[in-house]
């Protein structure tokens, strides 16, 4: 009998089941179109002796008797209609304490409410949050479980087996998998972070501060290139070295990688030839939703999904940077000192990437009641997933010391990192600005920072004129809980409201 | 038998009734609690002899059948539910051609479903946005319809009679009004805008353009306080001196109004008493929601309703100001000198604002298959509503040359104004971040002026990353129309996609 299920076999489905093989796990496979199961399953066994613990149907039923009860099956299908279509086909053919694992890109709300159509049936349902790309699902992803304790007991073992890997004397993701040998040994990238939809919810505010974090890094590229002056391997060579400090994340050491790759289609560099236009899959828009929706300011998150609308306009870029005033780019003097500043204007504007999302999961938390582990949260990150990051390491002891710490920007070690840095960040968008180069994140992170910082903004002068035009009240500093509204037209009556 | 039939006596109802009675329309009245009414009609009948017109009544069934046939039924009631039930409990005393107006701030999704639950049983439904908050109501509003044109006949000599006015030749607001003395002539500020949810869609947008307006003068206002060292007085003076020129709108008349305001209960000023929380009733939000939703990059917009969240995290604030570390606050050298730049960057960064704005219909018409006419639109806003400002004229005829305009940033207009005012919205913003001030609205207009005016942008590098970790593919510059993917860990294998 197998031990485990997997339902959906395109390349995520596929090398998560190659990872489950590796650890051990005999797998059950199933695929709507059985030829794509075949044709798997032929590659799999010319290769490698353990993939013979993968064994595929040709119908579901079969499929589902073939896994020992009571029964674990993820789901690896499309989010959306196609999830809840899987879920119906199944239902059928499963029985009372089956747990069905949902590993798609869910989003929360409808994870909360397949738990509970599920539970109704006496089954149960996890969904699963993912993150790592397809060499994170074949070598150890981050998985971010959602669901009941029960639920996560009967899949703990397998999921902590089959996650990514972290040292944890290092912090550092441990690396090396390779088919048929998974690292052994270091923390497991898995948890269960709160009930139902949390785990998706999790991952949807990861996808956000990845979107931020890539949104960052491309800021800091084109100040270095055009206000720098550097070359491509010069790029390539200050992102590695980067990538030895505080920066030293996944995102960045691939950018690295990215800049010094030449173009496999004649001279130059790739990077180069790549159009401008960036894609998405809509998790950072759902992020920034939730943003809106639960009042957490995450301008940085919102930049970041608005950078991408604006390249995705390509056709319009071009018509109106041939028609709109533009400055000239002057090199800076000193362009190692110029790469340093950015430096910290990167860091400081990640620091604030990552408050903007774990404020996120504060408000989420509130309400959709769950109780999320922050420093949990932020140690399953440190391997497997995009946003895996060395700093994550200190998020997660700022978390540990204070589990009801308001902000990130509060903590003590991103207190005085963003005090370090952030006259150069200060500089590095005042220059920006000043060379007309577009930086919407990274100046909209220093917005939050001096925000957030503000005893008093000007929203008593909002305040002041919609009580003028509406009469929508104020409250007073001078006189605190009650709401005033005054006679603004008249100019003499101040009355307290209610 | 009554013209015209309110129901809802909140001060909304209240106002615009008293404008209908002023317009000599004989108004039938209906609130839930009778008290309501009594208590209203014995004002008016104390005070003015047109205001007989109104007639109010106790029960619902009365009301409707005092309205002469085909009815018009305007509401004015709670948006959401209320607006649901009111419709269900009047459902049964209506007949076959009559129109209902709802007036309230609904969501353009529920007016689009309203209309067609409506039309199934032969009634004509209007979506009405109004805006220009009680006095606006009172004195003549804009007036935004969305409907049938048939539904729009029935009521549009009323609405044009009751919108405020604008001076053809100038125009500018006609102001004026007193009760029982309606301004006459002038071009009336009401239009169909388009099919069932356009009307709210619109006055959506409107509200977007007004938080990003409020949030630019309250930056401004900051910026001139706390940099160029300006008592109150000279404010109040600066704004009022704005008011003259192509700033010239309603709410930096009002922003002159409200700094010159001394405090009702004591020394100094009202401004420096107001509580600089800003409140919102979520009209902002649903535009920024739509932006998300639509694929606009709308981030001035996202960042005034961040603005507003942020400030009314106060407590957050507090505490992190005394702990984060801050930049001493320069006075400028130049006090006159900054309130010029000041100037041109609130300018600048306003037309920013209101192109994000007319993005936004611009995809929505696409979205929900409305057919908007921009100058028609841009010329109900002169007058009446919140965003009334001189310089609509200049949007009206932009769109009136060439209605296909693919932004508001490429209009003659606002190319040379733009032109003449970046480098001192770019001074104005590094001075700001320099001085740790946080300007977000205005910055992320700048960087939205700065992105939108680049032919490249380093999303190449987004789409490598993208690429990387998860085959998401590119494009690139020199093969248009095929997408590829390339082998980065090995390093060699260009391959193309489909």
């Amino acid at each position: 009998m197998a031990e485990i299920g997997v339902l959906g076999l395109g390349v995520m489905g596929r090398n998560l089941s190659l990872n489950l093989a590796d650890h051990g796990y005999r797998t059950a496979l199933y695929n709507r179109h059985y030829h794509v199961t075949e044709a798997f399953l032929r590659r799999c066994r010319e290769q490698e002796p353990s993939w013979r613990r993968l064994q595929g149907f040709r119908e579901m039923e079969d499929f589902v008797d073939a896994i020992e009860r009571p029964r674990r099956i993820v789901l690896l299908v499309k989010a959306g209609e196609a999830t809840d279509l899987t879920i119906e086909n199944l239902l059928p053919f499963l029985d009372p304490g089956d747990v069905v694992i949902d590993c798609g890109n869910a989003h929360w709300l409808d994870t909360i409410r397949r738990e509970r159509e599920l539970r109704r049936r006496e089954l149960l349902f996890i969904g699963c949050g993912i993150s790592g790309g397809e060499s994170g699902a074949r070598f150890g992803p981050s998985l971010m479980a959602g669901g009941s304790r029960e639920a996560w007991e009967r899949i703990e073992a397998i999921w902590r087996d089959i996650a990514a890997k972290v040292d944890p004397e290092t912090g550092e993701p441990i690396e090396g998998a390779a088919p048929g040998r998974p690292v052994s040994g270091g923390e497991p990238c898995a948890a269960l972070v709160g009930e139902n939809g949390a785990g998706h919810y999790v991952k949807t505010v990861h996808n956000g501060i990845e979107y931020i974090d890539m949104q960052l890094i491309a800021e800091s590229y084109w100040l270095l290139k055009h206000l720098g002056g550097f070359s491509n391997p010069e790029l390539a060579e200050i992102y590695s070295r980067w990538n030895e400090g505080e920066l030293a994340s996944y995102l960045i050491a691939i950018t690295a990688r990215i800049l010094s790759q030449p173009d496999p289609r004649g001279d130059g560099y790739l990077i180069d030839r790549i159009l401008d236009r960036a894609g998405q899959k809509g998790t950072g828009k759902w992020a920034a939703d939730s943003a809106l929706a639960l009042g957490v300011p995450a301008n940085a998150l919102a930049e970041a999904v608005f950078a991408r609308y604006l390249s995705s306009r390509k056709d319009e870029r071009l018509q109106a940077s041939r028609r709109l005033a533009s400055v000239p780019v002057g090199r800076v003097d000193d362009p190692p000192g110029w790469s340093e500043q950015v430096r910290h204007a990167l860091y400081c504007a990640k620091i604030c990437a990552y408050a903007q999302g774990f404020q996120l999961l504060r408000a989420a938390q509130q309400e959709y009641g769950w109780r999320f582990d922050f420093a949990a949260i932020a140690r399953i990150w440190r391997g497997g997933c995009i946003i895996r990051a060395r700093f994550l390491n200190l998020i997660a002891s700022a978390y540990q010391r204070k589990p009801d710490l308001a902000n990130l920007l509060l903590a003590d070690d991103f207190q005085s990192a963003l005090h370090q840095g952030h006259p150069a960040w200060r500089q590095t968008v005042a220059t920006a600005v000043l060379n007309g180069m577009a930086v919407p994140a990274m100046s909209a992170a220093l917005a939050y920072y001096d925000g957030y910082r503000s005893e008093r903004l000007p929203a008593n002068l909002i305040q002041a004129q919609r009580d003028f035009f509406g009469a929508h009240t104020y409250e007073r500093t001078d006189q605190p809980g009650r709401r005033f509204h005054f006679d603004w037209v008249g100019g003499k009556r101040e009355t307290v409201v209610e």
